[in-house]
């Protein structure tokens, strides 16, 4: 058993954070967890700021309903816009996608020219060049960031490695090839899934799954020790709508069964500092 | 001067329904209409019906506020599964746009074989093939329809007639072309900017625009007399969230230049019968 039974709360605008969720329940399988997918207003990613900020409060403020003892943002739009004000409003510690996945970028690369994909909010937010700057310690870095919208929608229409998939990722790579990236950061949930069809157009480039870096991270604010494996990982899965692929597309995202998510409402919900 | 001053309402999940509106404007060039673009929750094509319904109900208490005398539902997934709801709840005359299409589409098909595209939730509705039935009037009738879900996001990416557009569509319209359609419902309003793509794969095939369609309908009930262009057109448009790349979609869409949009908050309004 956890030292603290307490739950780790984890929300995304969708489906995509139970990618980062997989890793978590890999990583911590004694902890339990709750999932929040705000899939009444899903994407995040082509909203403004000032809504992103608002929707993510209320996702953490359902989780507090769950005395959570931790909340994992798994949601790079999320992460880019909304952290500083979850961290600044909670007193529990909040884990994002961003950080972590720059420090595993900075660290990894050899030619100091590391490219980002992400949603078109994310990479405009620039959240992922000024992280890597500031781990950056001297070393001469460059970024080369690229938005790469029809992804998403294209995981979600299962077609990981359809001859349309191959050729909107080559486009989209196109730049970041010419600019010899060594590692390339998946700064949205949903890329981990492309990743086949990523290595295969970037040979030798090393991928960075922002999912897999965030769980590591969390990990080692829970415990030092490796967990042991007892059963399986505890998840209560919420959603703010029913949507008919949830279930399908979750299994494939968090990579076992899922139960069907409770339907919840959290337009009503706010943390104890929001300014509405 | 249109005899009724009051304005025209026209709603969409964001700014496919724009495309409906140029149809309007072009037909109706006397009237003033306001536009609302539910920008924070689009999209409402992968949503709950039951979602979908109390957001279709918010846009239109929205509109009422403004004093229409008429509601354009200028989305598809909204037509689908909140028109009659609508209808029950306001006195005005209430137009969709799936009614329109499927009686143009019954009127000219020559060999019975009608293909219809759209979203996931509005192909799952059923309710084109159920409103064209409604109409065949003991025609014989074939309908074969096919969710594109990845159209929306290349036409707001811009990709009208890339090679990957061309791979994608040749895909999803390659079932239609077998079953030898003579007529093709565009059951979204992002997809007449595919148009030319589109008679390219289906040489011969009459295309019907939902949006053009449901224009003729709304011009039938307003006046029987064509209406001259005196002034442009004059058009408010509202959203829910301002998304940066609205200004340059709305004008792709609509087909001349816009002002920017004013943003509004429409979730805590209510038509008089609904119940929450």
């Amino acid at each position: 058993m956890p030292t603290d039974p307490r739950p780790i709360g984890v929300f995304d605008s969708g489906i995509g954070g139970l990618s980062v969720l997989k890793h978590l329940a890999r990583l911590l399988p004694q902890e339990t967890f709750v999932y929040l997918g705000d899939t009444a207003r899903v994407p995040y990613g082509n909203k403004s700021a000032e809504t992103v900020r608002l929707y993510s409060s209320q996702c953490a403020a359902f989780l507090l309903t769950h005395n959570v003892k931790m909340i994992v943002v798994a949601c790079n739009t999320a992460s880019a816009l909304a952290l500083d004000t979850l961290r600044a409003s909670l007193t529990i510690p909040v884990v994002g996608v961003i950080e972590p996945a720059a420090r595993e970028a900075v660290s990894r690369t050899r030619n100091g020219h590391i490219g980002v994909i992400g949603t078109r909010a994310t990479v405009a937010s620039d959240s992922y060049a000024r992280c890597i700057e500031r781990y950056a310690e001297g070393k001469t870095l460059h970024v080369h960031s690229r938005p790469c919208p029809l992804f998403v929608p294209l995981v979600e229409e299962g077609w990981l490695d359809s001859p349309a998939t191959r050729l909107i990722a080559e486009e989209y790579l196109r730049p970041l090839v010419a600019n010899g990236i060594d590692t390339l950061v998946l700064g949205c949930t949903h890329y981990p899934l492309l990743g086949p069809v990523l290595s295969s157009i970037l040979p030798g480039v090393e991928l960075i799954d922002c999912g897999e870096c965030a769980a590591i991270d969390a990990q080692h604010l829970i415990t030092a020790e490796p967990q042991e494996l007892l059963h399986m990982p505890l998840i209560s899965l919420y959603v703010t709508d029913h949507t008919p692929a949830f279930t399908m597309l979750a299994r494939q995202f968090l990579g076992m069964p899922v139960d069907e998510p409770v339907r919840v409402n959290v337009e009503h919900l706010a943390l104890s500092s929001d300014i509405r």
